[in-house]
């Protein structure tokens, strides 16, 4: 994982995770640790850090809605207006922090992230923010509609339901995290387990067991 | 919440956080949040996210201890040979992110962060290390005594169990977070609540109804 990893271009980024990938071997792990917490609904929370414009970090929850086809990307969708979009735009690097608490396991995901927002042009792009809006709830769809998020809360701002329009409103985004470290540690064992995974030039993983 | 802030001198900034302090406005809710989610021992746990020397974030699981008596800051306790203690002598600024499955709400806390390790001379310091040291189980003690965390699992490293001492070894460090911004997200509710709540520069909090 290189510094320089993170300033690649926007557009070079995007495309990038569109390329088809091999499995990555942490895969297997996090798809077993999904099925096996699966009756947790809070199971595909995750919380993701980033950096703001100022240095700071940043953290809050949001969930997991997939993986881009046959890609190890990770997908999550948010509000164009939000702060993380802006963080994104000075720092395009993220932690995505998984804890399971039914098996007492956590996956940390680190790597490059991007937004896909209402003007990328590119085809393979628009189409994938199309496909996550139209697998949104109608609830979770609301939520674009609604008035500034944290702007202060006026009496009369309309949260009142509304129909949702088939094409996503300029609001909805599509953010794309492309693991090139990943921590795997599971609590259960004794001692516990811990695993890492390390993106290579070569696009391979390098896989290391190391002290919890 | 101005950069300045990050930039305390350490023993300014340890020093600072043992000064007795109103109850922040947001401890009630977070007190309440506690208290409702109590029946799930991860209640306790919360994702905090930190900035390496190289400025990527960094995020993991961390276990709530408790609030330094009569303060507002809270603690966790660390190895000095993980990745965070390293974090945060690079970046002393910290933000915590707490979700609470059961009552579906966020607290994210954060601002300056400091380690208080076995070379802290204050008396005070040294008192509250101690403390939380005891504090602590014995299972959790003995993870303090095992090899170098991150480094090459060997077969033959020594996990076993042995007697803990009651002087916390050179590895224990407590971890100070001095919350100087918290943004309180309620998902229940419709449309859901947000507050902010602001540390201001004479000591009061500066508290604000936002849209979600």
């Amino acid at each position: 994982m290189s510094d320089s990893d993170s300033s690649l271009s926007e557009p070079v980024l995007k495309k990038a995770v569109l390329k088809e990938a091999a499995l990555a071997p942490w895969r297997s792990s996090l798809a077993r640790a999904l099925h096996r917490n699966r009756s947790r609904p809070y199971s595909r929370y995750f919380q993701l850090s980033t950096v703001t414009a100022a240095g700071h970090p940043a953290n809050r929850t949001v969930v997991f809605r997939d993986f881009l086809p046959n890609t190890n990307t990770l997908t999550v969708v948010t509000d164009q207006r939000s702060a993380k979009v802006a963080d994104i735009a000075a720092h395009p690097w993220a932690e995505a922090c998984w804890y399971f608490t039914h098996t007492r396991e956590q996956f940390r995901l680190a790597g490059p992230i991007a937004v896909v927002g209402v003007a990328d042009s590119d085809a393979d792009l628009k189409r994938a923010r199309q496909t996550a809006w139209e697998a949104l709830s109608d609830n979770a769809r609301q939520q674009f509609y609604w008035p500034h998020p944290a702007q202060p809360r006026e009496s009369e701002a309309d949260f009142s339901p509304r129909d949702v329009d088939e094409a996503p409103p300029g609001e909805f985004c599509l953010v794309l995290l492309i693991p090139h470290a990943v921590d795997h540690l599971e609590l259960r064992g004794d001692p516990q387990n811990r695993t890492l995974y390390s993106y290579q030039a070569d696009n391979t993983w390098q896989v290391k067991v190391v002290n919890p």
